[in-house]
């Protein structure tokens, strides 16, 4: 089997399997308790914290534990506008922020705040300027992600953050949850409030994610209870999840060539493709390198996507139609909408991602079985 | 090591955490995806649902899996109050709580909501009657919990949830977070809409609950992005938990005799402590049934709750002082002083739990080790 839906979700290494193992068998105690075995726990706890907040060259206290990426992305956005409400009630995101950011945007529209939703060119970018000309007197929040999990396309954040420095009332949230591990991000340099990330995109285990707090910034709690996590997000903390995402964490340091290989398999996989299949559309940018290597879509009008993700499946690749979250809905995609694609474009389109895993010949049996599937499809549906 | 803080957290069971491996290692798909990855990890989530669903007597699509238990308070209380303030602002609840239920109604009663905190009586009984008196027109919600977790204590759930039969524009929450697993509560005889179960208290892992949500109940997501769990709770699945909270909960069964051998225990060590220490209070029912017999809360007047807990824990006991959130914050617990403890009594108190591997000699050793302990330092206090 290839697997090559790894924006979706990871492989969860044996290392990170074996560290959460071990803390079930040996450290079962709530790091909340006053006795030793409750010690024990909190001192790993703490110790998991460290080794991100280096990874993110922040400071441990800065680092709230979340349940995942979705948790984090509701937090920093809910936290700050219901903190900050007093002091304006305008937002700012783009058309094609992952739906833990844009449908928290939508819900808060409906009570009340202004959102403005920035566009993005055909390769899918935001231009810093944009961000410029939305900010108000109102806006309190900026949210937009690094890398795009449809597309790839990396975002100015270091850009948008210097000129977010010019307005220090307007804080600066950025979703990191298909970046972190992969590219660097200097979290002080890129002068950033708030960043989520989530442990099983990089080979870490479902259910466990943390939102960086810049030092001193007020949010509202969105769980409130026992006052876990400075108060920021109560509830027993998931100790072996916790770990398991320092584990991954740490083990991100072992492929310092990842991006490297991969912009070089994709460029081969692409110029195969290209060469050899008509009908055939790169959804963002191939020709600068203001997009990771690593996620890959393609559209091939005229065909659906669900068919040719059986079509692969039944060749023993997993990709994917758009973001996992919303495959099952038979809608466009509003990202592939927001760079200028039609309906059909976007509904014939696939994705496929890399992960550490991930191996030459895989992409090149993939690009095989592509050359092999899609014509056949393509006569069928008298594409050509 | 003896363990009985079992109320705060259980030790994972060994096939828990096997299951867990079982499914990190080999079912690592997002059950989102339309790949058969994603089909294999989606098929077996909905076969752990209906293993929760079975043992609570519900259907499986009224089980929303949410990351623990204050979450799954979280969301009832705070989806609830939102998706009905429209009928009504006023919530009904008691003042022996879990934070993670009253903290909400803090929090709720700060954006305007209107909050009747039920007084309880000396063993922390609420009365059905009570619940009746408070009652308004503007009453859209009562949460009182099953199990208190700090004193055992059972509250008359089937009757108040007949009570509110009579008033179908009520909903009924219940914490069952102490007592699912151990006692039964067949939700549909019981009339609740909403309850909350937390997997690392029934021997499960950490980072997992589930909240039931009666049928045709509406509910305001707390989590919004991907639109998973029918949109009530956005955010990949952490499937290994889920699998390892369905597996725990089969372990349940494995032991019928855990309450009558544990009310026998709980006898035996209470006629000793009681019969051969002098200056010590029970908090909490013992004389009857209506409160469970896996947690024992005791006083010691004189004595200082963390000088216990660290004096019994040198001699390998691991008992806490409270509910393990607030363990650090040096304030007397709110739920011994809802049931008349004065501020000195409540300070110098400890709470026992017993977990499924507890056993006999456990609790003997442990009423040994206090004859040991609590006369030296009753001596050093000058208690005696
Ligand atoms: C960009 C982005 N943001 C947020 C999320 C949500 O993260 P999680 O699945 O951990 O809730 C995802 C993935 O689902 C994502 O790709
Ligand atoms: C009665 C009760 N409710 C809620 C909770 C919170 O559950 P969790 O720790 O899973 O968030 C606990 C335990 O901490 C509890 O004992």
């Amino acid at each position: 089997m290839i697997y090559l839906d790894n924006s979706a979700t990871t492989q969860t290494h044996p290392d990170v399997i074996s560290v959460m193992t071990d803390v079930m068998q040996n450290l079962y105690g709530n790091p909340s308790s006053l006795h030793k075995e409750g010690v024990k726990a909190e001192r790993l706890m703490e110790q998991a914290r460290k080794v991100i907040a280096k990874k993110l060259n922040c400071h441990p206290a800065e680092i709230i534990f979340t349940s995942g990426g979705t948790e984090a992305n509701n937090l920093a956005i809910k936290g700050v506008a219901e903190q900050l409400q007093h002091r304006g009630r305008h937002l700012i995101t783009s058309k094609i922020e992952h739906p833990s950011v844009y449908d928290v945007m939508r819900q808060l529209e409906q009570r009340g705040w202004k959102v403005t939703y920035l566009d993005v060119d055909q390769w899918g970018h935001i231009s810093v300027e944009s961000v410029e000309k939305a900010l108000t007197k109102e806006t309190v929040l900026v949210s937009i992600m690094h890398v795009n999990n449809e597309l790839g396309t990396i975002q100015p954040i270091a850009e948008i953050g210097q000129l977010l420095a010019k307005y220090p009332k307007v804080l600066f949230h950025v979703d990191a949850i298909q970046s972190f591990g992969k590219l660097q991000l200097a979290i002080d340099m890129a002068q950033v409030d708030l960043l989520s990330i989530s442990a099983h995109k990089f080979h870490g285990p479902k259910g466990i994610g943390a939102l960086y707090v810049k030092k001193n910034i007020q949010l509202a709690p969105l769980l409130v209870g026992g006052g876990q996590e400075q108060g920021l997000r109560s509830g027993t903390q998931n100790v072996p999840g916790i770990v398991g995402m320092a584990k991954a964490t740490m083990l991100t340091d072992r492929h310092p060539d990842f991006l490297q290989r991969s912009y070089e398999w994709k460029k081969a996989f692409l110029d195969n493709v290209t060469r050899n299949l008509d009908h055939i559309l790169i959804n963002g940018d191939t020709t600068t390198e203001k997009a990771v290597p690593y996620i890959i879509n393609l559209s091939f009008p005229g065909l659906k996507s669900e068919v040719l993700v059986h079509a692969l499946e039944n060749e023993g690749v997993m990709v994917s139609t758009k973001s996992a979250c919303s495959s099952k809905l038979e809608v466009p995609s509003r990202v592939l909408k927001a760079i200028g694609r039609k309906d059909q474009e976007a509904l014939s389109s696939i994705r496929i991602s890399m992960g550490y895993q991930t191996k030459q010949e895989e992409m090149e049996q993939l690009a095989q079985v592509l050359l092999q599937v899609v014509p056949k499809l393509q006569q069928v549906m008298k594409v050509r």
